[in-house]
């Protein structure tokens, strides 16, 4: 398997630093390969602007995903996102890896999603979620928050962990098709003793020995939407329908 | 009412520029002053980095939030997120205002987000949602967007809004404390007709009108949860375990 590993730090000596080494360690270990863009430390632009396109459709009004389409098709992209897209074509895995910035990713990984994910590639017109560009990859996300883990869950202070985060989860990753694993979070990081510390990096050693045998999270399947995206009646409704019957009640509890 | 409107657009001629000369002649004709960040234009730099303090605290080991709070309390923080700073503090309402990329704000209002809202000030500790450093001031999201209407909702193919956005209107917004309006989204804008889009700024003119009598979004109080973020037992559950009852259930229809 090729793993590309996004890193998004600016503290060479961070607890995310040594997450980003445990998953090369780990990986490499099982026979992976792991290709690592560390984005901090490769200077990466993450500003969306005209001058991604070498040679763009319509200099005088940019739309970037147009201009994403057909600068993917022309080869005309900037040098600096050719080689990411390359690499994310490379890759079986991606891992986005980073510390929680206001329930998201730091600006600078947005702009690695901004100008990566193109559109015609990893998306477009109705290829989306299980039709999306990218399908047949796994993705995951392992992030350091400051929260406790209590402070996620239905009932609890922020909400449920995949609402607060299903613009990246399901909203992006899933939206391109890959198959997103559950997430990896080291919670409370600026709070925790060293020893617990090298606890969180044993627990993400065995999600990563894991990555073969998770199930992935669901998302929308296409097939239940027509191509205006509203949702078809389900053919159980519809046979209910047919018969005047009501559909038979699923166990409620 | 002194207004903050963050616009992010690469391009002059695009229509999230035409909603940011919308708010300003609407608000400005209502008696308001309008108060602008073009990010594009400033060049705003999105990375959020070491350089950002200009006398750290902890120089070898930069944790963001903690240097942000000092570089704050020192005044020794970076110019340009100062002069952001700034803005804010004065602002009775801030709007966000920007093309969605992938269900969020693009990379360099992200950057904003990460740099400007600063621990310490705009929320720390046990200090977010009804106890946020920013309590008292309005926000509102103002997006353009691809999608249509109908793919937001609870059954629809991407869910609710409030839920794909809930990191940015719930997580960001609403915890550093500020009364989040429901935001206004001019849908489907990359393929809609010169007339359809007269209409939505039309739309956008009504709505700031309504800022005032807008109810905003509903978040958690923390009045509900203890000083370690669990929920507090509800005082009916309280009372119905001190007498042994069970609560009487409520109209569940």
């Amino acid at each position: 398997m090729k793993v590309l590993l996004i890193h998004a730090h600016y503290e060479p000596k961070s607890f995310t630093a040594a997450m980003r080494d445990q998953a090369i360690d780990t990986l490499t270990g099982c026979g992976h390969e792991v290709m690592v863009s560390d984005l901090y430390e490769m200077q990466f632009d993450p500003i969306a602007k005209k001058a991604d396109f070498g040679s763009p459709k319509r200099a005088d009004y940019i739309v970037y995903a147009l201009e994403q389409r057909h600068g993917y098709e022309t080869g005309t992209l900037a040098a600096d996102i050719r080689q990411e897209v390359e690499k994310l074509l490379e890759a079986d895995l991606l891992i986005l890896s980073f510390p929680v910035f206001w329930f998201s990713v730091p600006a600078i990984m947005k702009g690695w999603i901004d100008r990566v994910l193109l559109s015609g590639l990893a998306y477009g017109g109705t290829r989306f979620y299980d039709r999306g560009g990218l399908v047949g990859k796994k993705a995951l996300v392992a992030a350091t928050i400051g929260s406790r883990e209590h402070m996620f869950g239905s009932d609890a202070v922020h909400g449920s962990f995949e609402a607060m985060f299903s613009h990246l989860l399901r909203g992006t990753l899933g939206y391109v098709g890959m198959s997103v694993l559950p997430p990896f979070a080291a919670w409370h990081v600026p709070y925790v003793t060293d020893e617990e510390r090298r606890c969180i990096l044993s627990a993400y050693h065995d999600y990563l020995l894991s990555v073969d045998r998770l199930a992935p999270l669901k998302f929308p399947s296409l097939a239940d939407f027509d191509d205006q995206m509203r949702r078809k009646i389900s053919s159980d409704c519809s046979a209910a329908e047919r018969t005047g019957e009501r559909p038979a009640l699923r166990d409620a509890s």
